[in-house]
């Protein structure tokens, strides 16, 4: 439960921003902006003001709402005769999320609030929830825990012969019963997400999701993730799963092998553990996103190993790390063009992989917290290769 | 695979519509809507011409669509540079779906392609893509028959003094292993869903979601569906799935009881029952969906059941019927407000539902085609409740 203190301490935050901005309040209307600020995820709109206390207005369910937020004012959703009438007409510049709000949203509330400027605030929304607290923190070490666990069954279930998605579906068995919550909600427009990937051959395929490895999947309708292809042995399987428990996100690959290795991934996966080490020692506030970015880049390249850096040659995501945290893909990224520097507490999820034509998919991924002597993970468990007997 | 005929002919629906209401072009971005036109779901923007051949420009990945797609012209996306370029300046007034679309994403497009006219197209895609072919039938009887093939191992696996979030998951591991894509597709704003529901006494709840039972779900970031409750002996357990399959989805409730049901609660089933029947007679060309949703919530009415139908009273959700295809949420939609005729060849989940305060959910769900003789089911599967020894 997101406690009283906690819940003004983000609202605080937001009102320095949208102060220093010039913003007179922020009008929010995605359910993972609302949660964040008032810790009830129902069917309602929230209005934060650059002063004052913030207003949530339910359409669906009231009573949860109340029963679930420290939030003091929380009222039915008004009419849209009504609607103008609640706001104060001294507020004229309203904030908006225009990356996630549809324009059939926007223009419902541009009409009951006319006369106002509506300004998008999706990046300062998104620089808010990066930086976590230590409430925030100690969840995300609980989704950490929780998903290793279920990590370290998978030798107990891989077996040569299986399809890949049996594979996934035992891992998926098990997180669920640990209490993950399915739902994995991204931010981006145009991406979906399913638990996480099981990948064997199968992983070396192009595909519309943005990072390293897709899968083929099932179908042309779900062309991502675990296929019905069959896990032959010394093939590299890669596992890259996300674990969502009380909304918190943590993200982890391992890689396991049934027999043995092709010495050319074995060595791709050894840079790729050299990413990872540069990166988390690197990870200190004021470090900047983009350079990180390059200079893994960089490793990858004199390693003869730049163009299947991050994905199959052509079709290369373009980071090696997100922010994580009530959405997969929160900031900061670790990704050209991001040429702003770390804060401390942000968390990150740090993924160099390599796709190799003719081979196979290979690499290693550990969440991670920004702090003063570098990244710090967020759970223990081993990053070797997992070998088991074919 | 969707063939090239079957993408013509739905490219050709869009078109006629498009003549009609003097848009001169849909510029597509929804990856759903995208996927029903060329059969790929990578990541693209689709542009259809009331005359011409549609063109589908890529980001990511061009291959994986080329292969995938029976649409001829497929393109690297342009540069914001090159993109005015691409599109001949006769085409003045755009379609796009704005209840869909980002304003971020309506903001790039409408800079990219500047004087021209940008116009609200929702309905209409969601009109075409109400009406089913023989193809998208034959899935959707797929979809429903593998849903059903899982409903019947309940019995298996249902066992008093598990949670609801157990009976879940073995529900969700049968789903996966039979090929059930995961991910389900909703249009709506604001809604989210994980495979669907089992709820016993966590049912009596409010809730974001827009369906007559929400369930307790797990926190509250994620307070929808199963629970940590356990199940007990005589409660009603209500078990609400989505199958996807190739894209396509089937909806379907079945109620389970181990031991006894409350007299109550047998009957509100048989009402459930008797309303269902009705809505499925009149699933004709032609009826009035907002008379078919007012009939049934009479039939509620008449037989003491009114502040409970479609669920808890004060959170009543205001449909009986949706239709469902790629999407979840499709037209038609059995509600007030719908004052348009139903088409031959819809398809539509009906879910009458009665929430008890302090007995429990009770309900029946099937998908039924709209044709001359009424409704017919995608699948046969006996709606009795299914009752277990305690």
């Amino acid at each position: 439960m997101l406690t009283q203190t906690e819940s003004q301490q983000r609202v605080f935050r937001l009102q320095e921003m949208l102060t220093n901005k010039d913003v007179h309040a922020a009008l929010l209307v995605l359910p993972i902006d609302i949660y964040y600020f008032t810790g009830t995820r129902q069917n309602a709109i929230l209005w934060i003001p650059a002063n004052g206390q913030p207003l949530l207005l339910v359409r669906k369910s009231l009573s949860r709402a109340k029963e679930e937020s420290p939030i003091a004012a929380i009222r039915p959703f008004p009419s849209s005769k009504e609607f103008a009438s609640v706001f104060s007409e001294e507020y004229i510049n309203i904030g908006m999320t225009f990356d996630a709000v549809p324009v059939q949203q926007h223009t419902y509330y541009s009409r009951a609030l006319q006369g106002r400027t509506f300004v998008d605030i999706s990046m300062m929304i998104r620089e808010v929830m990066s930086v976590k607290s230590p409430f925030e923190l100690e969840q995300l070490r609980y989704s950490a825990s929780k998903l290793a666990s279920v990590f370290a069954e998978v030798p107990q279930f891989l077996k040569a012969g299986m399809r890949e998605l049996d594979l996934s579906v035992e891992m998926e068995y098990r997180l669920r019963k640990a209490g993950h919550e399915g739902y994995i909600r991204m931010r981006a427009f145009n991406q979906e997400l399913f638990f996480g990937l099981a990948v064997s051959s199968g992983g070396v395929n192009g595909g519309f999701f943005d990072g390293p490895v897709t899968g083929k999947g099932l179908s042309s309708a779900s062309p991502h993730g675990a296929s019905y292809d069959v896990i032959q042995v010394n093939q590299p399987i890669l596992m890259d799963y996300v674990g969502v428990f009380n909304g918190y996100i943590a993200d982890m690959t391992r890689m396991f092998v049934i027999g043995a290795l092709d010495p050319e991934l074995q060595r791709a996966f050894d840079v790729a553990i050299d990413i990872q080490e540069m990166v988390r020692q690197a990870m200190k506030p004021g470090a900047i996103c983009e350079e990180l970015f390059l200079a893994a880049a960089s490793m990858a390249e004199q390693a003869g190993l730049g163009s299947c850096f991050m994905g199959m040659p052509g079709e290369q995501a373009k980071f090696v790390g997100h922010g994580v945290g009530l959405e997969l893909d929160q900031l900061p990224v670790l990704a050209k063009g991001f040429a702003v520097p770390l804060l401390a507490n942000q968390v990150i999820a740090v993924e160099p992989k390599f796709v190799i034509p003719g081979k196979g998919v290979i690499g290693i991924e550990n969440t991670f917290v920004v702090t003063d002597e570098g990244g710090i993970r967020l759970s223990d468990f081993s990053d070797e290769i997992v070998f088991l007997e074919g």
